[in-house]
């Protein structure tokens, strides 16, 4: 009975934060799937002004503007406007984002570009547990500049420290880390970075859109980021890349496409990158992906990103305290970090068989996802999800492995992509 | 008397051609823009099946689907499959195409994997007429790699065979030029490479799509190409890399974003890149803009890239025998190679003030553009002009400029993008 009670007081918490949510109309601004959708850390639901955008680009602006929308509908600006819109929410400066490309590449661009502002310096510092395209393209940079590739472990304070010396030439971290939910103190590190004579740059794949950013306020060198997870930008949206105003005017990026130059229609032979962030741009951008984020990130106008923390907390809160009341039993821990200042927007589920429980729980349409070896992986989107949708999650995952639901063998079948 | 006499003999040619053409019903499965529009070369027209396509990718496939769309709608694969539909187009083989990122991306990343082919190795060579992008990237590469930079004029074969020696590493050429239209023989200059010890980077940003390309017949090393001129794909469609299978397991591109990984979800933390040409897979592809690409790709069933070519040619030919028949007074002089072995699908008119000349042009339903310095470039996409569209486009263009109708201010006005 004294299960029931404390659900019952956590019901009644939640019922609460639905009612008195200042966010709680903007999920009508989303397309809403039935169930409840958990993986908007993966892919984030579409806004519903996005399809009438993009139609609108496809018939109108692509099949009957032509080679002349590149002026006309402003695609030319788009990379630069988008990337002000974007900027807005991660704390930096207008002029300093730029759109496009994939994570992978934007990576690849801002790594090797922070490097080169630190000659003779001959350590590429990464986390040993970060998201492994960052950890790959690190790799390859280290390759290509001659620099030692050095992994830490920055959840270990002490881990951090034993490397920021006079040998550091870059540091590249995860904001939040995409297994473990781990928030890193961005001002902190940067600061000992800085203090070591490095500079740092920054991947906020799993925090830009789910809590507040401040790349200015703490001193980031270099930023990139993912839309297609908190900001909705729909599957494969351009990525974006951030450069701090010290360095606009000096980076030098290797990917010099031609929609970088200073002057890219005058077709000069040599390469002159344009002053500021516009370096960061390099061949010509998917306008239709473009489109589709801009239109996306419309959903942002009016929201404070200070409400959007809160939020976050309160369900990863909510999602923890009933997960520890009604299923420790059923031998399911919890991997977050429990101080808030910790805490990204993502809650994982350490359980033996956490591949098919995940499986099980998508076909009841409670959507996470699975991470090596034995994580069930929650994102908490503030923008779309309520507090009674949380319990209801839980409800799910409860029944499933009460009823040993997924030990049904086709949720042992792996997919390609999980 | 006599040129008007001319001109008609030209009309009956181009009402002959258009009679007898076997891609005369192709341009129905196009949206079809009035006037004449020759800079299908710069942006594609709107393939008619691709609308449909991109909204049931946004409302259903991203907004219904989700994450699990991954797998059910076949996003994972999308790079692949609509490599391998570009592979018919280009002489490649199966598997050996793989579309995404730009085409300056594409470039960068063949660059430094053909380089790394040949350790020890000096020269990177590129066309110093080449477009801008591809000089850009090749400095930016040669930079990164310490190799030397050589620019050469391959239409001047002596100026190549100068280069072609023990210190070649890569040589990297447009297969159409983009300002002149020079075709050059990709066997040959292939060939010659070879014999020096080189591997080859083509890019056929102006020929895929406009003629026959046959990448193995050539024996060529890699190539890239762009998707969104003749073949298409929308405004930024994602660009194509090819990787010749004797090079497809042992290449290393330095862009090792995590989808050209052996095992992408296993999410390993070293590098293994993929077997064959998936290896040039980087980060996660824009699906929309894939989507749109891989529906515009339907248009080419059934086509026979024979009859592309020879339509390329007839139109052409008739487009610089009209103009020099009728236009040669009024001082427009055609800057195209006569022989056909040597022409890609394009006819540049060199004319003083070809900047106004181009915007009375395009005010008049005439889209062609101009190329500094004093070009006026004309792309001839088989698909969907017909013969008296090119007699029509004359039309227009004498009259602009026995009236010197251009002479109006507003024309002399430079646009951001031209």
């Amino acid at each position: 009975m004294l299960r029931v009670a404390e659900g019952s007081d956590l019901r009644a918490r939640a019922e609460r934060l639905d009612r008195d949510d200042p966010l709680a109309a903007v999920r009508e601004r989303f397309v809403l799937p039935p169930g409840v959708y958990l993986d908007g850390n993966s892919l984030g639901l579409l806004p519903r002004a996005v399809a009438a955008r993009v139609a609108q680009v496809v018939r109108s602006e692509w099949g009957e503007g032509l080679i002349g929308s590149w002026n006309t509908a402003g695609w030319f600006a788009l990379p630069l406007r988008v990337g002000d819109r974007i900027a807005r929410l991660v704390g930096a400066p207008p002029g300093s984002v730029v759109a496009g490309d994939s994570t992978s590449v934007q990576l690849f661009n801002t790594l090797v570009a922070a490097a080169r502002l630190r000659p003779g310096r001959s350590a590429l510092v990464t986390d040993v547990a970060n998201f492994p395209t960052d950890g790959y393209v690190a790799g390859s940079v280290a390759r290509l500049l001659g620099l030692d590739l050095v992994l830490v472990d920055p959840s270990q304070p002490l881990d951090l420290d034993r490397v920021l010396d006079r040998h550091l030439a870059v540091l590249t971290l995860s904001h939040v880390d995409y297994r473990t939910g781990v928030l890193h103190d961005m001002t902190a590190v940067t600061a000992a970075a800085h203090a070591a004579g490095g500079v740092v740059v920054w991947d906020l794949a799993h925090s830009a859109g789910a809590l507040p950013v401040d790349l200015l306020g703490a001193d980031a060198d270099f930023a990139v980021g993912c839309t297609y997870k908190y900001l909705n930008g729909g599957p494969g949206a351009p990525a974006f890349g951030f450069v701090h105003p010290r360095w606009a005017d000096v980076a030098e990026p290797p990917l010099t496409g031609w929609l970088g130059h200073a002057t890219p229609f005058a077709l000069e032979p040599e390469y002159r990158p344009a002053a500021g962030a516009a370096r960061l741009r390099v061949g010509t951008p998917p306008v239709l992906s473009m489109a589709a984020l801009d239109a996306a990130l419309d959903v942002w106008d009016g929201i404070d990103l200070a409400d959007v923390r809160a939020k976050s907390l309160a369900l990863t809160d909510l999602f923890v305290e009933a997960v520890q009341e009604r299923l420790t039993p059923l031998r399911v821990q919890p991997v977050v970090p429990r101080e808030h200042a910790r805490r990204g927007s993502q809650v994982c589920l350490r359980h033996l068989d956490a591949y098919p429980v995940v499986q099980a729980l998508i076909d009841r349409g409670v959507v996470g996802d699975f991470r090596e070896p034995d994580l069930m992986r929650f994102g908490f989107t503030p923008l779309t999800l309520r507090h009674a949708d949380v319990l209801s999650a839980v409800d799910v995952l409860e029944d499933v492995l009460r009823t040993q639901a997924w030990r049904h063998p086709r949720f042992a079948q792996r997919s390609p992509v999980t």
